[in-house]
């Protein structure tokens, strides 16, 4: 079964067929037995749908967050839930990083709104390594996006709940560390899981710990950030600006304030798009997994969050 | 001497004398004697200018380029021209290509003109080795973006006056090969010099000669673009857009077209902006060098342009 209300579900159906034509997909709402179910295929589906299927084997995750699953109250127990892990969509969340880390460093921003009112300034950039950059969540998106900019000469910094290794990056974790990695901070990427633990965590708070005029991208979920504090931040200058690409409610309603603020540049939930074609084969390999008793692949931890 | 008119020359000169406290400099026109006159460090001067000094025995450009020395029709013959090699130049100017390619392929300026209409409209990009990038100009620059570009998966061709070997780079030469090297690029990237024959290769035949929809990034002179024919070929829809850091006249005047076109994204010449404290060892040690009576290093061949 799959289930992704409001999502385009043809290329998923495409791809999954072109790998096994026997496989039997229902499309919900469109599910006459309810005993039939084994195996879903979720995206932002309604809480308390999934207990309505007594045989559900295996609850699979159509991208790398879970947070949207593991929020539903009334999901079945004791049923694994499993994510995406991807080459593909971590190799476009690094590159979307690395581009918004740049398009900052570089002044493109800025050098956009001289065009506007027509003023030739050039800018000499400071060094790379005196813009430090602060990546929260080491995880595998997180870990690429820390080791990428390091290589591109940046100094970087990690900060994650359990103490992570990463060459060249200086890492910090729990929250007796938090202020002491955001005080070296100039540009803070989130690359959180969204738990009840990081919900928020882009608040007044954090952005007070950052260095002045600092640039935070948001590019994990919408429920990390506290709209109201990130204006304020920015209006006060405490933050030079900010880039987006996930919001608390998706999409961007209108007449949102972060449409028409100019600091704040706003991307549609775009930085990793999960390819049907990548992530199909994953998917198949875990249904047959389930059903043949065995442990699916990249299950996440439901107490944990991720 | 330097030979900068309208720089400011107090980073170059604190450069300089702190490799050298004992070095004596003259700042053009302050010049009270020009047999005195040795070594020549010369941005932008005026044509006719350097014959004057006839104890000259070296014209050292302050960039990359030398097309602005190289034509002046009076330069005094015989006296060897060198030009800038330097790796934070490159990794600067290679950045810079980078951040203009994949903006381009990431699609940021039509999110942010979704953005300024408060439109959401995510689009999956197409796959990366289907977006053909080729690069004019293949040598130390240009080499070295085509090596970045080939290694973050795009597919990437160069061409080059004389045939050059590029692993990975489908690589095309002389005016025979133009036209086959257009054919299959979708991003043009111009890193040439500037010499007598590329003036103007930016032109409506080159335009015509690329996949439609293309994008066009100039990095190099702004001599190679015929401003005209870029515009035409925008508003044909036969180029989707173009990024320009360099223009026939810097600064862009006001009321210039490209300042107000909703397709070129104008930046002040800042792909690789000099910096005095890495580059002022290599000035000094041609210095020494050329008053030592041995040829200097980085000489371009005056005949070839570059």
């Amino acid at each position: 079964m799959i289930v992704c209300p409001g999502e385009d579900l043809a290329p998923w159906i495409r791809s999954l067929k072109g790998l096994d034509p026997a496989l039997a997909i229902r499309v919900w709402p469109d599910v006459a037995d309810v005993t039939e179910i084994e195996f879903a295929l979720v995206w932002n589906h309604p809480p308390g749908e999934l207990r309505r299927y007594p045989n559900l084997k295996c609850i699979a995750s159509l991208g790398a967050g879970v947070d949207r699953i593991l929020g539903d109250s009334e999901l079945p127990r004791g049923v694994p839930v499993t994510k995406v892990v991807d080459a593909a969509l971590m190799r476009a969340m690094t590159e979307y990083v690395a581009l918004a880390v740049l398009n900052h460093y570089r002044d493109m921003d800025r050098y956009r709104r001289d065009q506007e009112r027509q003023q030739w300034a050039p800018r000499f950039p400071r060094p790379r390594e005196a813009m430090a950059i602060g990546i929260m969540g080491l995880g595998q998106l997180g870990a690429d996006s820390a080791a990428k900019l390091r290589d591109m000469g940046f100094a970087v910094g990690g900060w994650s709940r359990t103490p992570k290794q990463i060459d060249g990056v200086e890492s910090f974790h729990g929250s007796e560390q938090l202020t002491r990695f955001l005080s070296r901070t100039d540009v803070l990427i989130c690359l959180l899981p969204l738990t009840p633990q990081t919900r928020g965590i882009l608040n007044r708070g954090t952005f007070q710990g950052l260095r002045r005029g600092s640039y935070v991208i948001n590019v994990a979920r919408g429920g990390h950030l506290v709209e109201e504090d990130l204006v304020e931040a920015l209006d006060t200058g405490q933050l030079s600006g900010a880039c987006l690409d996930v919001f608390r409610e998706e999409p961007l309603p209108a007449r949102h304030p972060f449409w028409v603020h100019p600091r704040i540049l706003v991307t549609p939930h775009v930085s990793s798009l999960t390819d049907p074609d990548a992530v199909a084969p994953q998917i198949l390999e875990n249904y047959r997994r389930v059903m043949a008793g065995d442990p699916p692949l990249y299950q996440v931890d439901v107490e944990r969050g991720y």
